[in-house]
């Protein structure tokens, strides 16, 4: 089997879980944060709402003020350059109020084989982004596209999340993603065995304690119960 | 009949009315800002829709970091101790970035017969939350528990709101909780009655208001009308 | 035709196009930020969701804290003075914690003909708007009433937007307001007749683009085929 089909497994594995049991997880796993990228919603299908899950590679798109002269600049746009599979991760300047990312780069990320979008700032074109289906998150909505305001500068490059966090929130290349109505996880390539592994046991401890809850036992007896190690 | 009974006969009243009819009532016996806890909103059933309406007596909750040390530790899980017939208030710290509340305490409260929560804070679970069925109010979501973050101090004690309120936002044991899609009032137990009678007396006066609008008349005459004491 | 009537024919059309549409047609005119009126979302009929569209010219309510006694004062309820066809912009002091819009005066809006309304600022009574049936649009919901707090102040002046934008984001008497659920934009009525004429043009591009995205071209090709003028 090769490497990425094991990987799709895992995936597809992990889809079991939510992402406050890869968060559980991940803080088990002593990893900062458990992974939790804040402040980013599901936007599309619907607000916050429904069993939609986005798992998979991150590949992430960093974005910089079109001010900005120095950095590097992309020769394509970087919607044709999505692998399939992977969920697109766009990192818009701090406080932007344009969009990054709307209706026809969404088409043609489906058309890639996207699996989803996650924006650090703001998307637009809401109805078209529902409509074409996979799944979108994001920090708010925009009508201003980037073309005046912001430009794309490296892909697939290390990214820091907005926001004043101490210490900073990375989401690095290869990392993946969880994200469901509850937020964003963002999940290192190296811990996802042990994360997968940690949500099995895990979760099943907590469906026998959801059970023992409603045979009428209280909390603290049944987390002394089913959470032993 | 008992005290209790004749506290639920009247809470049951006050379900005829309106969180904003409830605040307007509060206004008008000078009670500071119609007894109003800002920017907590509905997330189940539903975001800030439909005609859920979440009335009880308040069962505070005051959480506190874990880095804080001095103050008093609870022996057993906050979860077990909520009263039947009362709203829970969870009292998170300012800011804090995980959840204070979650599916496993939501199942809990439910079986002990909360008829529903309100964080001053943020939650997880959120599909969980809505599959249980009482009404959750929140300011935001997260992914991550309260284990390496948060824990709770205090029970049933007085609370003071998140947020740089001019003078302060109190919530106290006994005060009776009143939440709909508009947001969320709180209610001193010795003003219950007279909001009561406050409500009945106005919201009537605004339905002959509404209905002379739909006769065609102007709305300073329709004030003139029926809003005269 | 009456000049009124060929404005309704010109508002019909725009509603073809989205505020997204229209915000790129006004950047193309060197239009300030496209317009884009920032942060203020669709509360109804439902929260950012759905194909509503509010198109029309702006009536604007000036607002002030009730402690500024030094504004002018208004005789009668300003829902008395809404022009039919019009879309009420109400500017409130910015932070205010109080809703200045409520059920009565949305019902007498809607009475008189009036296309729906823009709050910069809070909303109340969000089950009685959403049953009424036109449009509104506001930064967040309260359960406060205006009565202790504001007071409207000067009819159909320009308005400063809240927020500390920089220019600052002006809305004028007669400019057209057009908002969906991405968001709103206003448009100067000088110049309704190009961002007609432009939505028309590049729409119909980038309907093209799309369709050739479906063929499998990449974005960048795409573009460069459809979007050359």
């Amino acid at each position: 089997m090769t490497d990425n089909s094991s990987l799709d497994k895992k995936l597809e594995l992990l889809k079991n879980f939510t992402a406050c049991d890869v968060a559980d997880a991940l803080l088990r796993l002593n990893h900062p944060l458990g992974g939790y990228l804040p402040n980013i919603v599901m936007f599309s299908p619907e607000y916050q709402s429904g069993d939609t899950k986005l798992v998979g590679p991150v590949y992430t798109v960093k974005i910089v003020p079109k001010s900005d002269t120095t950095s590097p600049k992309l020769a394509t746009s970087y919607a044709d350059t999505i692998p399939s599979g992977n969920v697109v991760f766009l990192s818009a300047p701090p406080d932007s109020i344009n969009a990054v990312w709307g209706g026809l780069m969404n088409t043609r990320a489906k058309i890639l084989g996207a699996k989803g979008v996650v924006v650090d700032g703001r998307i637009r074109d809401l109805e078209e982004l529902r409509s074409d289906g996979i799944p979108v998150f994001a920090r708010a909505t925009s009508v201003l596209s980037a073309k005046e305001f912001t430009r794309p500068t490296a892909l697939n490059v290390p990214i820091i999340l907005n926001g004043n966090h101490d210490p900073p929130i990375k989401i690095n290349p290869d990392d993946i993603i969880f994200a469901d109505l509850d937020g964003i996880v963002c999940i290192p390539k190296d811990l996802l065995e042990q994360v997968l592994d940690s949500c099995e046991k895990h979760v099943a401890m907590d469906k026998n304690l959801k059970n023992a809850l409603y045979e009428g036992i209280t909390l603290t007896e049944a987390k002394s119960i089913h959470r032993k190690e």
